[in-house]
């Protein structure tokens, strides 16, 4: 198989997909195009998947890998409020799996993609002894709207989507996690209802509040009574990565609703005045041990 | 070293750097964010870097790969006409690296986005058993006046810049080929005398030329009087790849200067009505045999 063949049919999957028209060119060419609209800010993240760190070829298939690499970029666009457009995918495999892994991968991928409508509108191509994907994304929204981890004031309280430590647990049973489900519907509604800081949950509540609390500039007091997923423990609710939950700050004039977009909306803590970056639980200083990729 | 300490070093780098005021937030949030001009379309590409494929890390210091690294998603930039604006860079390293590696890997990277004005402006940050770079750089052009790889008509003639066959001949010396310079000034006055079409020479001429006349729907008859780097074969110079020039083709009606930016022109071709993408070299087919990440 070569390389151009295997781009010519890459092309064509994503030619059958979505295609925003504010991509003029897409695959193709050196570069994707893309004609912005008035008043709109672009938000952009790119996210690694590489084998062996955070999949394996044994227990995910093609398919998942491709749902799990769009996934994690979704995400962080679902943090900012914004609405997905494009995304550009680098992948790298070994020869030995063929045209139709990356058939499977980009499958995977598209199927996310259509459901948020997203458009492949580039990358890059490569042979490695391992597999890796990179996936730039591309959102947009309303100019200067856009939700910042710099926001939270003291006073504020802190929410979350959905349920903490339901991937930690199924590592913990050696099992795979579901591919995530990025929060982007929610993570939009929550911009237009005010909110005043949000990130994802991608590296544990622990670590992930103390970086929004770091930026903010302010401490934050977690409640004891956290939503926790069905036979996670404590420790997995609270250090546990890759819950690509949203985790939120609102002046306590904002009245959120119990739930958005289909999830259900918790309290989880208040944001208080204080050290920079300090997370207390239970009145005492929490240590952020989530997820370190050098640790 | 932990990773937030990591990041925190290349947020300053990249704050000491060039900072673009559309950039309205850069490293330190879930994704960085844009604001576009009016009038303005974005132009995006997105290049692996990957140890022991493109470098090694006996031949290259940290500063060397990150030079490649944004240079060869430049030189996708330099190849539509654009002007640089930012880049995300995910970079991934064994631990044994570590932070004098990384820092180092970032300053190369910055100093060539210094001379071209990019902002770094977020990426991602990995451990894995080989270093593996990806970056995706986004450019600026005038509303609809990109270069594209499909606007070559027949009667048109081929142009490149500079010469080839340096970096395959520096190869098979076992010698480490120079950092490439990305044809940025060039790619944006080839722009304003409205070229025709083009795309930068990565991969070999013969196999890029073979793809700018497949977009084109377009044959192309190469002159037998190239424009050949000392010491490089007609072999290294029709087939190798990494030279990173710039190719064009403009109708016979635009006449183009003999330099631009510095760099030599020559007309190497014409572009001819037949069977998409076949080129011919002294009348006879050439076979694309550039480089394939494949075979």
């Amino acid at each position: 198989m070569r390389e151009t063949a295997i781009v010519q049919r890459i092309r064509a999957l994503a030619e059958a997909g979505r295609h925003d028209p504010a991509i003029i060119r897409g695959i193709g060419d050196d570069c994707a195009i893309f004609r912005p609209r008035p008043n709109e800010d672009l938000v952009f993240t790119s996210d690694f998947v590489l084998e062996d760190r955070h999949f394996t070829l044994r227990t995910h298939t093609a398919r998942d890998v491709g749902h799990g690499a769009l996934a994690r970029s979704l995400s962080d666009l679902a943090a900012m409020g914004s609405k997905p457009v494009f995304c550009l995918v680098s992948l790298a495999i070994p020869a030995r799996l063929g045209a139709s892994w990356v058939r499977g991968f980009y499958k995977g991928l598209l199927s996310l993609a259509a459901k948020y409508d997203v458009t492949l509108a580039g990358g890059d191509l490569a042979q490695f002894e391992k597999v890796i994907a990179d996936v730039t994304c591309c959102g947009r929204v309303p100019r200067g709207k856009a939700i910042l981890r710099s926001g939270a004031k003291p006073g504020d309280r802190i929410y979350m989507t959905g349920a903490l430590g339901a991937s930690a647990r199924a590592l913990a049973l050696g099992r795979r996690a579901d591919g995530p489900e990025p929060r982007i519907r929610a993570g939009i509604a929550l911009r237009r209802l005010g909110v005043s800081a949000g990130m994802d949950l991608s590296d544990g509540l622990s670590l992930d509040l103390h970086r929004l609390c770091l930026e903010s500039g302010v401490s934050a007091e977690l409640e004891s009574d956290l939503p926790i997923a069905p036979g996670a423990s404590l420790k997995e609710a609270l250090h546990g990565g890759e819950d690509y939950e949203l985790l939120l700050t609102a002046s306590p004039e904002k009245k959120l609703p119990p739930r958005i977009a289909g999830l259900p909306i918790t309290q989880i803590g208040t944001i208080t005045r204080g050290h920079a970056g300090q997370v207390y639980f239970k009145k005492r200083p929490l240590r952020a041990k989530g997820f370190d990729h050098f640790r």
